[in-house]
């Protein structure tokens, strides 16, 4: 069962009709009956499980991730334990307190989040000493009894990368890069008209671009995230792209780079697409994918959408 | 002698004209005038001197910063050499491609620059390797024999900030904040009014903002440029600003940290005025605070602007 939750202003009724519908399930016992062995029998030995842990569907995802478990990771479970029975699932890009309140709601105790939820790359919950924030959002985590893995580091190593396949399949642009490569061809457009689809299919209100609107665009290369400027200025420089389109940039790296290198001759144009927006369509595609490995678990996506407001 | 040209849209018309001024007085020979020695006689040492190199503005200008030299700073001459002979000093944010030129044009062959001139904090050029903007731009540099300079660590190291006093000086708030400390009280205003000031003084054309537009201000903590989401954060948790005003962020850090203590109840807004605005008018005041040393120097100011447009 699965209700994708899109950065649209109808979310919140959605949520509230997800929420009523599976109230009124559960009321009748319906829900119950999901998790009886009985009526699940005939089904393979996955699909046919009672019951599944934090750790069973971690497992589960991992087995289709080449190289995992890796060594050194960030996606660790940052709240909850490993042992925890899943009632729901819940995708996002932030745990943010709105989706942690949403998905208690939901009666989802297993939040798969892709970027941190204590406000640092490794969710070192002593980075600023003492951090009230951190220790409430904690609390309220805790009395919701509801676990949080990261699931940064494999999605991305994932084949086609999990956050870039979710992109291009919301930006409808798969049928020009299947296979999820970071740079690509598309049917000539102006920069403007890639912008214009950009906010359009990935709900975005507003973004910050360098280069000429009027300028022809055929070649991308699609970071979407927050890479670095290491990164985002090799795979220019090496892919010469009409435009790069990324989540976020350093802007004395990335942004400072582009508007030299366009006034010494460059053509490569820069789309900064805001860091939660870009990656999102990846997390809602997650649903989907890990539907199918666990029919009888609710996946629910909460879109964490863009924290700014633009003045 | 000193022209500040600003971030409006009247600069590159100041220019010319700053431009033009400046030929027409070399051509009557006033500007050689200035630095034969009769001239000046009676002045003292410093204002007597008739010729500067690159090393002696510098040595000038550590004098003043507590501490310096520093054994580890990013502060280094990125182009040029310390003992070629200074015909115009430059300040800006960024040397871009376009700073270069202007400068070339006011025969200034030294740039004094806050940020980084190679895309990366150390200015290491094999940081990309094989970097072709890097080299054209060290072309272009060369051909021009501008040396480049960068004064950041120092710069905040002076006592006051000289980053921050000049934003406070721009932005009219030094008499709430002479000393230029990172937090300080103003008399209540709305957030919205504190982002219409601060558009209209520092010339920024749009902000990102997390809070409550209507919310009362009187508590302003400001670190422009981009201090990193651990000391942005940690002087937020010590201090509960009601607004943190910043020149960039981590979305990932500093953003979602914001999100988040909203919601838990935090009354602490965020305004990103963007880096290079965020900064720029400490390398305006500049201008005035080192022309007092070397008033036989012409200093100009070229801001280096936002490098973005707003879609």
């Amino acid at each position: 069962m699965s209700i994708s939750l899109t950065n649209e202003n109808t979310s919140a009724s959605l949520l509230e009709r997800r929420s009523f519908v599976f109230t009124a399930l559960k009321a009748a016992g319906v829900y119950a009956l999901l998790t009886v062995p009985g009526v699940s029998k005939g089904h393979n030995e996955s699909t046919a499980r009672k019951e599944y842990t934090v750790q069973d569907i971690i497992d589960l995802i991992l087995k289709e991730i080449p190289g995992a478990p890796f060594k050194e990771t960030v996606d660790t479970i940052k709240s909850g334990s490993a042992d925890q029975k899943v009632t729901g699932i819940v995708t996002t890009m932030f745990a943010t307190i709105e989706v942690i309140k949403q998905a208690a709601q939901l009666n989802a105790n297993f939040i798969i989040a892709h970027e941190p939820t204590f406000y640092n790359h490794t969710d070192d919950i002593n980075w600023v000493p003492g951090n009230e924030v951190v220790k409430k959002k904690q609390e309220l985590l805790s009395k919701n009894n509801i676990a949080i893995w990261r699931f940064h580091d494999y999605w991305h190593a994932h084949r086609p990368d999990g956050i870039t396949y979710g992109v291009l399949k919301k930006a409808n642009w798969l049928e020009y890069n299947s296979t999820a490569e970071p740079v690509f061809k598309i049917p000539v457009v102006t920069l403007k008209e890639i912008i214009h689809h950009l906010k359009s299919s990935l709900s975005i209100d507003h973004l910050r671009v360098i280069g000429d609107l009027s300028q022809s665009c055929e070649r991308i290369a699609l970071l979407p995230g927050a890479w670095g400027g290491q990164r985002q200025i090799a795979l220019t420089e090496k892919e010469q792209p009409n435009v790069l389109i990324v989540g976020e940039v350093h802007e004395w790296e990335t942004a400072e780079y582009i508007r030299d290198a366009r006034l010494l001759g460059s053509k490569t144009s820069l789309i900064i697409l805001g860091h939660s927006v870009s990656e999102e369509p990846g997390m809602e595609y997650l649903v989907e994918w890990l539907q199918a490995k666990v029919p009888q678990i609710k996946i629910t996506h909460i879109a964490s959408k863009s924290p700014f407001t633009l003045v």
